[in-house]
């Protein structure tokens, strides 16, 4: 029986980029329920391969590479590229350069979505006073940020030119637990990552949308209203790790923009050239 | 003891209309519980009148009759007319003619509230990527949906002219379970549809409100925050129906017009003349 | 040689329903401008037939005779039908049945597009201590209003349903010169009717458009700026009419409706059963 | 050691005005786990002073005696002046003078941050048919609300000229039970008051905000969604008094303005000069 | 003949305080042809009175002077009080006790209208760089401005308590010729402030409104479409005096706040205790 | 006398990217009336250089070369970089690497604004029978748009951390004469693009402004309100060209996509890998 014949699955081949990162890892128990075939790729090795699972180590910045990476699959999870800030031309070569490759080769090939994992990074320089939703504007507190606004901008460019559909998943913070106060209002546990990738996977349509992968925390700067036909309710919070960051009156550190802004310690980091 | 006394329930007398149909059933014991007197009336039978019950069959294009039908009335619940696609004839006695009827008795006759059973179908061309509240654009999916705008508009002019207050009732899908997986989206429990309508008549200002009448479901089209004012919360979610509907792929049917749009099989009907 | 071929003007045959009335008759010359053939329909006679003319009689709610009005149109300015208030069951042929009527016909027979003659008595129980534009909720201030809400429902239906275009034309008041004070805000020249009209027909692209038909006037409750892809640019005011009303203080008649909505005088009549 | 030094609380010294009335009371103890010292003022006395307290008894109209009063504080819950209608010259002392007072001294000893005791009665004109949320334009009910609008803007002065911030506390009806029908929507618990002084007084940064005091009722007129970033969540609603106000048909004082309009009894109130 | 009965004019007595200023000047030709009695005030002398006229000198905070003031009046065009930032007891006196003052025995003698002098700096803390129109949430810049934001609650209570209409005329620099670069953008010539008046006054409805009283200078910090309805065309441009302010690099005092915000160096001063 | 001391022009050095193409050209002359010091740059040859000019032939993507042309740099109109839809790799470097070498170099040497060229083509896919703003979200129609979206979020980026304003020129179709019938709503005349420059180089302050580079045509779909701040009113119209393009009936090309979005023949060309 060849691959590409269904074996009862939803999907017949997920793919997976970034496989190797901490969030990739979570998934991969997930995708297997969920396709025939999970395709991992990451440009570091990834382990030891599933029965049902294929491996590809490349650079995201190949083109030719990227292009067979996409044959066959029904829909990409792209967790892959660089996650924080970087000099700009490694940024360039990851996030710009290598997600043109990804919708140029997923177009061609007829995939029908992408997950792209945005970031709050994308917004990060709107205040922590201000609660925004998915039409806010675009703000950008560093270059690593800029990239995910240039991913959101392609990404809508495929959906309106051939109907290619993606989730911008504009990622909080999804760690074992919150490293920071900061985090407490960003924490996305991985249990709560999981089921919106599940979401943002079954709906039936979800044309270009933009929802916060965040859970339901006590403090909340991002108002996901717009994304509820995507049916993401998260069952996490960070309240049951409020004891790790002891009381403090606000005046320490008042001044500090990264207390100011939703983007934390990325507004204050110097652009590396 | 004349029936316009009070027998100390808060209405004396209440009329709903479409009482032989679907929903029309699930009310007729909680109306008993708010009035003194329930009017029930259908195009149909009705069944047994209880103690309590005046029964009246009638066709509401019968101006006359629908004159008479109102006369004595506190509150309206008008679940009456067709509810479904029709041919224009048909939907222009109903649910033209039939509410102009209604409205201009109800006006005549002192009745103070219409809870006017509008429909989804009144805004179904708004895509289910989307969601949508009280003040979205009316976008209908049918000439059913284009005789419900009807009522909203004509409901409107009678509060703007003589404060004549109703509330617009956009229901779902209101079935003892849902059919298909669009309604999973849509569903409206039973115990809430009745929720709802006791939230609507007891309030004690409604205005001219628009409220979705639609289940705490997982998936959500419809946002409710501004009937916040009604108090209707709901209790249910179809979430215990998901095993109904096996998962796929949404590879399936991608383009299928009727998964693209709110209103489902409703935009891919043609209008019968 | 058949009417069919182009004889090279723009369009090869507009109909031109309520073509007896006053507008009706500001447009016939403009449209022997656009058109090879000029379809004219009216109920009542319509006068002497130039060479370019086909003029019909008939009655707006005879679906057959409707049907074959629409034959080999291109595109209709439908200002027939009733145009002030008047008992329902008169409203209901003319502006339910009668409109329902043309735009099945008008699906049927392929025609691109159709004017339709709404009104501002469609939104005229909006204060007129209030600006809105062409999203403003719907306000009717009189059955014949309702109406008009109805055929901007129902046209946006067969927009969304078969990608039959229309342009609302939400018309103030057209006259030779102003009758009454607040015909000086509701006022459309005669030469800017046509404008509006030649905008509406020659605009590559209109979707299911809503434009206030209205000169230049010193006040303005209405903002077409939604509409500028029309190009509509008034050239005409009121203002030459100022001395027409001599200028009162306000405190005349203060509290009358009628000068509190800008529905005028229809917002205190009442329905006509 | 000097009350200057910390004695390990979040704050050294937090003040709170008007602590002798039922708000006041029911903030004490909680002040005192989050202060080493906690200032209490009153017009009338405090009672006996705990040993972490310090008492004054002062006017707010007392511009020296305010400046003194801010010495040495971090943070302001004021809850001082008139909390109900009164005559005009008492309303000015206490709730426009007295606030000046209270953010001129605050500015000059370089307070952090005041959370300020507005009201429902700044945006009481507003009707029960509409939900609102921060950005509802002012619509004061009542003399005593235009001082609250007062407090709004001139807290606001201070915010976007010295970066004094405040908490806009609109409080509904903090009662131990709600004592009318009313109060049933505008309820908020002791408990709920408390943890949403907390959630002001810890929050990082607030700016210049508003949020609505109010418990997790049924009914709801308000929408604190933009102030998602305080995290306040109310454990409590009124639904557990909804048997002391039995049910009635809302046709019983259905044209009262009382019940039309947020602000209840207070918007039929006469003015008292 | 008494001067209650009316010779003609619109207004039998129109009410102009702040005579003796600099506006109140501009304005007595033109009250003169409206009003067949104006009655002027001023705390100071205001000269010659005219046969038409009659003085009064008073001070706003005189409560039974201002009430004799308004006896018999129709309408009153509100200049009087302080213009310019001051010590707080002196704007407390004339902007709030004044102003209250004021509308209170409008009130009481059945006075229709009010036109109120509010200011530019109610909204001088937004930044020089957004538009803003009448909804823009108040910014008020100065103590002076915080008390604009009094009037502004104030007369929105006794329209919605009362009736008793209100134009807020938030005037920019109403000079013969701009004296700063700033008032390029802020000038209102003599000529459009009459203007102003006269839509305001003679405008059959204005309930409670808010213009921005601005000429049609090129660089625009104000959009006036909400108040369309007022018919205010200004005819006039500060374009006429660019030439006294030469041309400068913006780099020069680029981050002197004075530059940023809309209240120019208002925003800087200091408040006046 | 060193170029670095002011000569008595408004800046010391202005630069000017693309100086060799279609719209550099046209900005010389004025150029020169604003600046001691005009410094050109292109890839390809400028020609002859003037006395005040300084000219500089390189590639954007040089950074070192970009570095250097930016110092001792006051402002910048940067139209350099690619205009037209390009394969990826020739847009990655042109429009991408060379916008962020030009801001990096920019924020390094302290230069105060820049003029970035940005394109109708980043909203492109907002349809014919829309009016957008500022605010409207991004829409791309090809890759050349996104990276005009790209730029406009590194230069957000750029004002948000380091104060480094930037316009954001939204230019339509800048040509002697319109090219075709589009180019009648997007025609920008030369006149009023050099009006343009001046007003964005000249406003005192404008942040991070995007402002569509149009002229006053009939038909608009850009609404340039939120940017009136700049004081940009245009003096020409296409209207001069109207004969240029035959009247044609809405129907030829009814359907071609290039017809319905506003970024005509773009949205339909194919990107170039």
């Amino acid at each position: 029986m060849s691959k590409q014949e269904s074996m009862g699955k939803p999907f017949r081949r997920l793919l997976l980029t970034g496989a190797a990162g901490n969030l990739g890892r979570q998934l991969r128990s997930a995708l297997a329920q969920w396709a025939d075939v999970v395709r991992l790729s990451d440009i570091t090795p990834i382990g030891d391969a599933a029965a049902h699972e294929e491996h590809v180590v490349l650079d995201l910045a190949d083109r030719a590479g990227v292009d067979a990476l996409l044959e066959g699959v029904d829909a990409v999870v792209h967790l892959g590229g660089i996650s924080v800030d970087a000099p700009f031309d490694d940024l360039l070569e990851a996030n710009i350069r290598g997600v043109y490759n990804l919708y140029a080769a997923a177009q061609k090939h007829g995939v029908k979505r992408v997950l792209f994992a945005s970031s709050n990074h994308a917004i990060g320089f709107h205040p922590t006073t201000t609660v925004i939703d998915a039409d806010a504007p675009l703000r950008p507190d560093s270059l690593y940020g800029v990239t995910k606004c240039f991913g959101e901008s392609l990404s809508r460019y495929y959906f309106d030119r051939f109907g290619l559909e993606t989730v911008c998943l504009r990622i909080g913070s999804s760690f074992e637990v919150p490293k920071t106060a900061r985090m407490l209002v960003t924490y996305l546990s991985y249990r709560d990552f999981v089921e919106l990738v599940r979401c943002s996977l079954f709906t039936n349509r979800v044309g270009h949308a933009i929802v916060y992968g965040v859970s339901n925390n006590r403090v909340a700067w991002w108002d996901n209203t717009k994304a509820a036909f995507l049916g993401y309710r998260p069952q996490d919070s960070s309240a049951q790790f409020d004891g790790m960051f002891p009381v403090q009156a606000p005046t320490v550190e008042f001044d500090d923009p990264a207390r100011q802004f939703q983007g934390g310690p990325f507004v204050v980091a110097l652009p590396q050239s």
